[in-house]
């Protein structure tokens, strides 16, 4: 069998592989390729060559998400997950499939779910590292278990209906609402019977959430010079629930519109991810949480595991009665991950972005 | 019967009655003479000459409380309680003893909780806005019932034993440490089997956090030049729970050492009280609760009602075996209200502020 159009030899072939790998790290701005780079290894595609219980996996698609921004600065900071090591490839959640396997369980083809996959074409895991296989007649598109039922997905779920105690009429704001959770978050407020209003950061983002993704309004925080003055527009009777994906001024100006009892889960700050803290504009009115007496929770989904199943359940149902829709951006190729991953905090992207590697 | 000294004519006497009233708001920095004043009333201690279901106070303690502050600014910002009126006699939580009623459920010389007393020797009150009598033989000196059995006991309790899920083992950190709330926070979680730091702003607090409230050590904030420093010095094992009386760049430098699933219920944020908010500092590292999830909560004790009989039979019991302590600093008489309330924000009292009416 042939794999990556090269010839086999013996049962043996060897492939070239493309990586990405932290060549040095970036405290502060939008990383560059000065901070990633690109490289070509030789993968040898031969159980023989692999120990027992690993097997060899053909990357097919990555989630290129702003997390992935805090493992990049060099200062083990203790958020999220540890630093990329230099000279090292990074890692992001993937799908791919087995094209080689040395691990009973696994066979050739089987199309699997990594959570730490090496942002590369080839490469060798544990199969402990795989949490699960894809159905490939489960009718769900392949892309839709990085999205609507991956990580993004449950992070919105976790946030609406776990942390944030959506109700009937509540009065829910979403930030960075057209994005690859944000999206999730308000449709899903919607289906709760929430009010719901989104921030974004273009006109067409804006659009799209009203029109695609049923949201009640929206409005483009870019043209908007007070945001306290927006959200008391749009929140006449205040907030009750706060999805807040990136912090800073917005948080603050939340803070200052929030009902009593409000809930703001707290899955991102992407407007602090690419600056070091001491240089992050502050939060000047957290004395506000007092008197409204507000519950600000910052959560990672991985706690939340034990739920993932009811999310599943819950999501699935309302996909196949068209009541949830995804928007997914899609860079095509290796070579695009650093542009994918730059588009995040360019406010270029809509949407889910995805890497289709294969 | 006499009252106040003055004679009394066919059952009738006039008192004297000092009270403070709002004459001006105090948008920020320390309240002064300039803003409240005190004025001298006439009151009729008879009960033909008040309402039906109301009763005559003789007013003897009065809670100084730092939240008092925000009733003081002119802004009307939900925080809290409403603004005290211009000119209105400001209230605040007391004990007095009914002198006149005409109330069958009260009678002269019963002891009540009144929430919200005029700041006043005498004064006329509905008396649904008495909470309950006190019985003066229950053994509790009349003060407790202000602190240890009051706001202040059952703040500590809501944050340390409700919000805080303070457990055996956890590291705990308290600030205004030697505070009326503070106090009682720190020897709660001692009694759960903590480990306790406190912070306060002089070394006499200092002593008497360790010496007399069991705290397992404490430190002077004024005398250390890097926050982050001290922190990491008393927690090495970083911090599960804070109980957060100060706000500002304690709030930050905690959040730079909390430990996984922290917890900070806020009771409130004393640094920001005498500024707009507007010129506050700015938490600046708010992203640290997503990696850490961390859970922030403002809170208020009147939400917690329904708990409060729990907490008294517990704080009783923890008083009548002398494992809980309190510390009192007495102003005396109604002229010092204005000296007592600046002393909570000068730092210059210790323990929880009494003014001694009468």
């Amino acid at each position: 069998m042939a794999c990556g159009g090269q010839e086999e030899k013996a049962g043996v072939v060897v492939v070239e592989s493309k990586e990405w790998y932290m060549a040095a790290y970036a405290p502060d701005g939008i990383p560059s390729s000065k901070h990633l780079k690109l490289r070509t290894v030789a993968v040898l595609l031969s159980a023989d060559s692999i120990p027992e219980g690993h097997v060899i996996i053909e990357t097919l698609l990555i989630s290129i998400d702003p997390y992935l921004r805090s493992r990049m600065t060099g200062r083990d900071e203790g958020l999220y997950f540890p630093q990329f090591n230099l000279n090292e490839v990074i890692a992001a959640f993937g799908i791919g499939r087995v094209v080689r396997s040395r691990d009973g369980n696994y066979s050739d083809g089987e199309i699997v779910i990594i959570p730490f996959c090496p942002v590369s074409e080839y490469c060798v895991m544990p199969s402990q590292a795989l949490v699960r296989k894809i159905d490939p007649n489960d009718g769900v598109p392949l892309t839709d278990h990085l999205s609507l039922l991956g990580i993004p997905g449950f992070a919105a779920w976790v946030g609406i209906e776990v942390l944030g105690e959506a109700k009937p009429g509540s009065n829910v704001f979403i930030s960075a609402a057209a994005g690859g959770v944000g999206m999730y978050a308000g449709q899903l407020a919607k289906l709760k019977g929430c009010r719901v209003i989104g921030s974004a950061g273009s006109d067409e983002k804006v659009k799209l959430v009203k029109e695609e993704f049923g949201y009640d309004d929206a409005f483009n925080y870019k043209k908007e010079t007070d945001l306290d003055a927006a959200l008391a527009r749009y929140f006449p009777n205040g907030i009750d629930l706060y999805f807040d994906n990136v912090g800073g001024k917005m948080f603050e100006a939340v803070l200052n519109r929030v009902n009593k009892y409000a809930r703001i889960p707290v899955c991102g700050m992407i407007s602090d991810y690419n600056k070091v803290w001491t240089d992050r504009e502050g939060v000047r009115n957290l004395l506000n949480m007092v008197g409204k007496e507000v519950k600000v929770q910052g959560y990672l989904v991985g706690s939340y595991l034990e739920r993932f199943d009811d999310f599943i359940k819950e999501m699935v149902s309302y996909a196949k009665q068209g009541r949830i829709s995804s928007k997914h951006k899609f860079y095509h190729g290796i070579d695009q991950f650093l542009e994918s991953f730059e588009s995040l905090f360019a406010g270029s992207s809509v949407g889910k972005v995805v890497l289709q590697v294969k």
